[in-house]
């Protein structure tokens, strides 16, 4: 918890604004007005830059310069530029990140090849099991399952408290793969990731991380931490945009080696102007990627990317976490001290070094009606089920007045009990 | 061969234009001064609406409504919209196609099922062969190879001629899928649809078609075929931009039992945004997503769709392809013609039958350069290894008057020989 007089009063909030070292950043965006958006770990807000850059790559780049841009434009290594970006933000090298793809597809792509890596190496056949956590994001469950299929895997879903149990003794022999988000999306907890990568080397395994609810928001290294692999989402704390492309990482001693990842498409073959058939993989990174890139969805994404670069003149990714937890721990003593006895509870960890950059909250009644008469208010969280208000902080964009004007209206909400209204409690297809 | 009078002049071209009714549709698209534009089959022109469609998504559905696009907007089913689209184009039913990943992506996952679905009826195990042509588009080679590497299978790449007798007598019986692009790449060589299918289901196997250079251009009746699985492309004749969304089709037989595709991320869940482990496929193609879809991506692609399918107020693809077949058979007389003793040699079939919406010549020496002296002029053709100077005609935006001016260019270029010039003689990376 951040030393700060309580009972905290909104002035308490302005002078932590007044003292932000990262307060310019938010000149970046595009914020709509009356929003307080909590949301941004699910879509992050747009970037002032995007519409116009984009406009470029329309009119400019596609309308005028056509096919050309092809080269004069650069659209060709766009998705390895975009990736050498995010490699900042994650503590990986240039040339190990693409950008390309959703991140279920790039899921696919490195776990396959680890399967086959752990395969090629265990001739005896006893590590055939991937974990992962229970309720990890579904579809990175999804494509394991769908692999394990395929491969005569086995994927052994078990509770965070269980993770331990299979890194040792007869299940740790059987481990080929453990899969795990880094931040969780529900709860917002995060994997202590250097210690839980060494121990599943120590158990013979490979580690694949999931990066969705860490780039951008979280210091990521992957290559101090001596993963195998990542992937990650750009729509998120990268604001690239809804549905913009994904990534992936993978270390160097896994591309120095590399079996063929099974979305052998054209872009990540070595001479892919050369038209021959007779798939032979790009050096590198640049083999794991498969279609054409989207130059327009790639520029959006870049521009999302800048932003969170803009942070290392203030003091990078150390800066951004340093906000982040002010953020997140302000709220939670807010809700602490002014929705005392209104049956909500943290589902986050108290603990800082568990915190990604969200706070969940629990409520066995009401949360996604909750949740809709906030976001009335134009405070924009979401709802997870079963009963979970999320609340996501990104400080690139959030002030600290924000979480106080955040927390007035919950509070409201809960004490006009507006929230029973029928309008709340239709859901939408998405929620 | 259209019936025109011989010689042919440039005015008897602007006859045909003034005759053309479909030439109000050039006004749909963004044309850049200066430029005859042959290289629709590469990657199409920009649409009028396009820009401004974009910027609405950008500023309005992302910036001001945020994380409630996913309703408000319709981006969550924005796959299956824009699915339905072009569905219109390639005689498919709404339901059938989605709009969503690349090109090589969605051929994995047909050919996938293709596969699987041939090994669930084949016992015995004798099929086990996939067959294509040797100089299909090389992608689709490598998503083949990948897949009968994993599965057990065998990719017989055969010449045009040898296709038929793979579908008979001893090759006809180790047959599983017979995967063919309709018009292809690099001749403009079109395949009869129906018969090959009749031809291939004759001998118990699967088809799978690629229409990365048919749809928008040749009419195409999937249905009416009784195809199995197509994929095609959104940034050629549909005019999405580069590196669009593509798009995938299935018949609804393959739907109804559908074997899991094994790219089964969450959008082809049955339930999403309960966040269940376990995946269960949603019902028809729904099931075929896999990831976060984009909506700025999908947009530009609807924009270009919407461009073709404004041509069914002035007869559709029928009268698309009348006039793509005039437009081409004007070049390839005009070639003849004016052209004569230059060494220029037709690719592309002189039955119209056959022939896709390009012509592709051949020139032993050279034709890398004169494509770049070409391109110099603003007559936007491309070069395809070895020695083919390919130009793809779109009928919603030339006229008949850019044949004729095209071919001046071409004569002049190779009249004084200026392709010889060190400049046009410099390969950059994409060709």
């Amino acid at each position: 918890m951040t030393l700060i007089p309580t009972p905290i009063t909104r002035d308490t909030c302005a002078a932590l604004d007044a003292d932000d070292a990262l307060a310019p950043l938010r000149e970046q965006f595009d914020l709509p007005p009356g929003v307080i958006y909590l949301d941004g770990n699910s879509l992050g807000v747009l970037p002032r830059a995007t519409a116009s850059r984009v406009q470029d790559v329309i009119r400019h780049e596609w309308g005028r310069d056509l096919i050309r841009s092809w080269n004069t434009a650069g659209w060709l290594d766009y998705p390895q530029r975009v990736g050498d970006k995010i490699a900042r933000l994650i503590g990986a090298a240039p040339g190990e990140v693409v950008a390309a793809d959703s991140t279920s597809v790039n899921l696919y792509k490195v776990l396959s090849v680890a399967l086959a890596s752990v395969r090629a190496r265990d001739l005896d056949g006893r590590r055939r099991v991937i974990v992962s956590e229970r309720n990890n994001f579904p579809t990175d469950l999804y494509i394991a399952e769908s692999l394990a299929r395929q491969h005569g895997f086995t994927l052994r879903l078990v509770e965070f408290d269980e993770i331990a149990a299979q890194l040792t003794g007869a299940a740790g022999d059987e481990l080929a793969v453990l899969m795990l988000t880094h931040v969780h999306y529900r709860t917002g907890r995060m994997h202590p990731m250097a210690e839980v990568t060494a121990a599943a080397h120590a158990a013979g395994a490979l580690m694949v991380w999931d990066l969705a609810h860490s780039a951008g928001a979280v210091p990521v290294d992957l290559n101090g931490c001596d993963a195998d692999f990542a992937v990650g989402c750009g729509y998120k704390y990268l604001n690239g945009g809804p549905g913009s492309p994904a990534f992936l990482w993978v270390h160097p001693r896994h591309l120095a080696q590399a079996p063929w990842q099974p979305l052998s498409g054209w872009m990540g073959h070595a001479a892919p102007f050369e038209f021959t058939p007779g798939y032979r993989p790009a050096a590198g990174v640049t083999g794991f990627l498969c279609g054409t890139p989207s130059a327009i969805a790639l520029a959006a994404l870049e521009c999302g990317v800048d932003t969170v670069l803009a942070a290392e003149a203030h003091g990078g990714m150390a800066a951004v976490r340093g906000k982040s937890l002010a953020l997140t721990d302000l709220f939670g003593a807010l809700v602490a001290q002014r929705c005392a006895g209104h049956g909500l509870t943290l589902h986050t960890p108290t603990d800082t070094a568990q915190r990604g950059s969200q706070v969940s909250l629990y409520r066995e009644e009401g949360a996604y009606p909750i949740v809709q008469a906030l976001i009335a208010r134009g405070v924009i969280g979401d709802y997870r089920a079963p009963g979970i208000l999320r609340f996501g902080f990104t400080p690139l964009y959030l002030r600290f007045v924000d979480v106080w004007d955040a927390v007035e209206h919950l509070v409201q909400v809960l004490q006009t009990g507006e929230w029973r209204e029928e309008r709340f409690n239709q859901r939408a297809a998405v929620t």
